[in-house]
């Protein structure tokens, strides 16, 4: 699994986000510098996504337009813009890098057996299983036939490279599923597999249509990476603190489901022996009463290891800033530095 | 969706196979010529199936182990050796035909809800589903990393355009699943996406890495293409009329889900008020008893269904035959002529 150390190691979390006192960080400004590419990957994504089998773009058709941010391909059209590409490719391959995740969400949610993402009921629950794996299929194979298209043999192997370590990511994630034992170094390899190496690819992919020198390559995946695991480790929080209604999903989710992530690992390695059997009981045995997932969220709080978790996420995002160093203190770069302050920010 | 209609068209069934008075056709022949590469095939898959993630090589080596054929990647050995080809690059490709069928297997036995292949019990019934649809990601995304490393743009073209194919002709049958009125012609062009395309594309890869003319690329792609036709059509009569030992599936398994394969489109189309109501009931309905697969396969005897559809692949296999005419009658297109008798002789 070809995961760097580097991003494993980030340096110490520094002050960042001043600007929180004013206002709080928000994809505004990206989304207005990237909202005319933005509508062209869209046209793209509409237009790839058809078949003559009408099931095909009306269960794409849900879980495309079901509200996602697009965090994705803006980063590849942030990124492109950032480094001063003027052409045209970033667009085909910022949808490629949406299908590919949309199809591993389709492909999560049969897994998952989830009812809802984003707070819809998700493509599985609408259209079966069966639907939601061929439909991903399809999904995955048409990102490579636009792959193929726009020709370059460097953007393929990094997008086949991230889906295969996506694939391994989720497996390894499947049998680590159900072991508070799980190590952090053990849960930070998965996340960097299920998550970060998405985000690395699709801001790499823009300085390689740009064809710009191999450092700026290297710190956009590195920023990337970072801003991906900082992401998924907000959103590990959230399932144990958000809101349901501005989360978009179940709160519990993962705790019902015996993920293990973060949080569930840090408080059971502070626990006592009592703590540390409810976490085997209701993560590993999957045996839960209505009231454990308040007892859980309550040992969070004792250990602190939600604002654990947040320090760590908060780490990766000022590795993600230092990423950006590299380039001229333009408005994109501003706007990507508000996007990691924003994916941190969004758990307070 | 990119179906020749000349597939679709094959002339007059004629004569082949004269051989079978004195021996049955086989696979010997071709196993034999491509022994070596075959050979270094496997080591290949062996290879590239690894992960440190345990699970992966343990349920891929599974299904990759499991008495297959290995008919699609011998398929691209064949074409290559018919050709004159002396490279390497065949064995890595026809490795990743192998990956992205094993793929479609996986993902298949996930929608079929399938508990035996090839006699033994499926991954998705050892493992789960979703261990089976994350490796069958992780397989596909494989097969495409080894394209890149060979380097061949026409190549990630053609398994690119094959697997999209094949994904929407899944969803197509999916759709179409449980519809007794299904026609011929949309029947036809379901297993000519799930199946042909991939016959059809390893084929033709042989002709491609070695630089052959159009006129060969074509001639084994439509050979290929006509091949798969025919396999599908025989796999289907087997279904209804195998001996289960021989088959290493349960015979009825199609009727037992509602599949709509050509002797029911037939029968249907032959039946009176009474019998259409009964394959409506069975098939459509899905409300079966334990006698009803008899009854289907009586029905299919009355109106001769399954000696039509062994005629259709008949038609298909001398179309198949005729795609070789174009090459020299070399010890290499003997035996894939055999092999083309193989596959409809095994119906008798």
């Amino acid at each position: 699994m070809s995961v760097t150390a580097s991003a494993s190691q980030p340096g110490p979390a520094e002050s960042r986000g001043d600007q929180s006192a004013d206002r709080r960080p928000s994809f505004d400004a990206l989304r207005g510098l990237v909202a005319d590419d933005l509508a062209k990957v869209n046209e793209t994504i509409i237009r790839e996504m058809h078949s003559p089998v009408a099931l095909i773009p009306q269960l794409a058709g849900h879980i495309v337009a079901s509200g996602g941010k697009r965090l994705r391909p803006m980063l590849t059209l942030a990124a492109a813009g950032l480094v001063g590409y003027e052409g045209e490719r970033h667009v085909d391959l910022a949808a490629c890098v949406e299908f590919i995740h949309t199809a591993t969400l389709l492909h999560d949610d049969v897994v998952d057996e989830s009812d809802l993402r984003r707070g819809q009921d998700t493509a599985n629950a609408v259209w079966g299983n069966q639907a939601s794996v061929l439909v991903g299929d399809f999904l995955f194979s048409r990102a490579f036939q636009l792959m193929v298209a726009d020709g370059s043999l460097k953007v393929l192997k990094i997008l086949s490279d991230a889906s295969a370590i996506i694939a391994e990511g989720e497996v390894h994630q499947l049998v680590t599923t159900n072991d508070v034992e799980t190590t952090e170094a053990a849960y930070l390899q998965v996340i960097e597999s299920k998550t970060a190496v998405l985000f690395a690819a699709a801001a790499q992919i823009g300085a390689v249509v740009a064809e710009r020198p191999q450092s700026e390559e290297t710190a956009l995946e590195s920023f990337g990476r970072n801003l991906g695991v900082a992401f998924q480790l907000v959103d590990d929080v959230l399932d144990y603190s958000a809101e349901q209604e501005a989360l978009g999903k179940t709160v519990g989710d993962d705790f019902r489901e015996g993920k293990v992530t973060l949080p569930v690992i840090l408080a059971y390695a502070a626990g006592d022996a009592e703590e540390r059997a409810f976490w085997t009981r209701t993560i590993n045995d999957l045996d839960q009463t209505d009231d454990d997932l308040g007892h859980a969220q309550a040992l969070m709080r004792k250990h602190g290891t939600i604002a654990l978790t947040l320090e760590r996420a908060r780490a990766y995002a000022d590795a993600a800033h230092r990423d950006l160093d590299l380039f001229a203190p333009t408005a994109h770069r501003r706007a990507m530095e508000e996007v990691i302050d924003f994916c941190v920010d969004r758990a307070y």
